[in-house]
């Protein structure tokens, strides 16, 4: 089942010729969903040939424009495109009457329907779930409210061998006994152990988005165990008073957060314009934990 | 003195690969104004390096996403990169309530004065002047309130040769009476001629940026006598109905407003997404009226 990231946006605030502002998209087990939305991310959709009518969720992080200007011009091409799949959006509640106000002013209704779903960063809460997975607002510290997200994948029960189940003639009931762990006993005495015949499932896979935000002991307990993290890395750490100040993080942050939390894997983005090589990003970042990677646009990252 | 355009975005409604949203930027006497500010402006800005801060006035023609949804981006780029100069924001009154939202719910404080003036679409209005140009709002024919807006360099007064001063030893009152088109009689009964002595100034240059609009007399009427028309085009002639439901207008309707009103030059733009060659516009409007140009993403067009 695939699980993967592509980056649309990855820079910070202003918009440079190297990289756009925030947007990515998840394909999780072939449903697809926006994180972030800022200027442009249409623009990035086609050009990385995402298929904007298959996304049905979308997760506004906070409202600083860099990370939400592009959801109205999404919202209106799907209406011109003659969208019919209801849209759900999560986001800060202001954010609703944003959109509100400016289809009222262009006196537009949708051809199809926009559902809201208000976020709080006041704790980490489950505000999705479907029958494969789970997705969670957390709370990241920035200047104004400011939400990541968690996607999830949920546990898989094991499979059985269709041998055994031959070999034993097993019925329903006993394949779904030995599928939750149990051992089981034939009619005939035979004790079938559970782990004799199932195929372990594979390991939960997960995702966090935490951007934008300062370095905060409340983040690390946020994503603990999660497999990757993509965390914001706005600053060098020659630069981490004005990441203080600013509510952002340092690369070397980024780094400590992923190794606190125990993470396999660590994305770094959300890179200021007054940078012009990525790559001092992954040394410093790299000090701190090992397996950490560039976000860029374009770029799709296989979470395992 | 220079009269330029620049087209940063040329295309209708949903952005598409071959064309932006509609943004274009005048460059008059070395003053800078941008005209609607479709989604991606400041990245067309960075790619065609337009000085946005140079830009001191932008004119909105109606709140349709395609041409205002960059203008939030573009207000905050600028005030991330430290603007200092007021900046004068033309438009529908409901687009005050849309940046003052925006505004507020990322808590930002500009750090340069936005100044905001409304326009009506109900008749030909001077909305701005200074010493060298005027701008005119005019009434458009669209779905929901919308203006364009005309460009008009001042009469600049003819120039008196400088060896006419020397051989008759001009006085500053006589060269100004001279200046008027006034003939003088020196002490000695001599007698001169305004029109021997001075140089004619140069034909009055206009530009007029008519997007988003049906084919109207009242649009005809308010561009009579400019010099360059920017006429929307956003069908060809065989889906003049659906140009007449959505209140567009055709390259032909183009044509016949440039040749009723008597321009020098028409340009053509806000083509559909479902047209995949341009010349197609050219074509059909060129039977209309001889001087027809198609815009395009960094095409300049200097104003005669």
């Amino acid at each position: 089942m695939n699980f993967e990231v592509t980056i649309l946006g990855c820079g910070a605030a202003a918009p440079t010729s190297r990289h756009n502002p925030s947007a990515q998209v998840i394909n999780l087990h072939d449903k697809l969903f926006l994180i972030d939305c800022g200027e442009g991310t249409q623009m990035q959709m086609r050009k990385f040939k995402v298929k904007m009518q298959r996304i049905n969720h979308v997760f506004i992080s906070h409202l600083h424009g860099d990370h939400y200007l592009g959801l109205m011009g999404f919202i209106s091409s799907m209406h011109l495109l003659g969208r019919k799949a209801k849209l759900h959006i999560f986001g800060p509640q202001e954010l609703w009457e944003i959109i509100q106000l400016q289809l009222r002013a262009s006196h537009t209704f949708l051809v199809y329907e926009l559902e809201f779903h208000p976020v709080d960063d006041d704790e980490k809460r489950m505000i999705f779930e479907d029958t494969t997975l789970r997705v969670f607002s957390i709370p990241l510290k920035h200047r104004i409210p400011c939400c990541g997200y968690i996607f999830e994948e949920k546990e898989r029960k094991p499979k059985i061998k269709k041998e055994e189940i031959a070999r034993y003639d097993l019925q329903p009931s006993q394949i779904i006994s030995l599928k939750n762990g149990n051992d089981i006993t034939l009619d005939d005495g035979t004790l079938i152990r559970s782990e004799d015949v199932c195929i372990p499932s594979e390991p939960i896979r997960s995702y966090a988005y935490c951007s934008d935000t300062a370095y905060a002991e409340k983040v690390i307990e946020a994503v603990k165990g999660v497999t990757t993290i993509y965390h914001e890395s706005t600053f060098l750490d020659a630069e981490k008073e004005r990441a203080k100040e600013t509510f952002h993080s340092t690369a070397t942050q980024a780094g400590i957060v992923a190794q606190r939390a125990e993470a396999r894997k660590l994305i770094l983005g959300h890179f200021s314009s007054r940078y012009t090589d990525d790559t001092e990003f992954l040394n410093e970042a790299r000090i701190q934990f090992d397996q950490v990677w560039l976000a860029d646009e374009g770029t799709i990252f296989h979470i395992e």
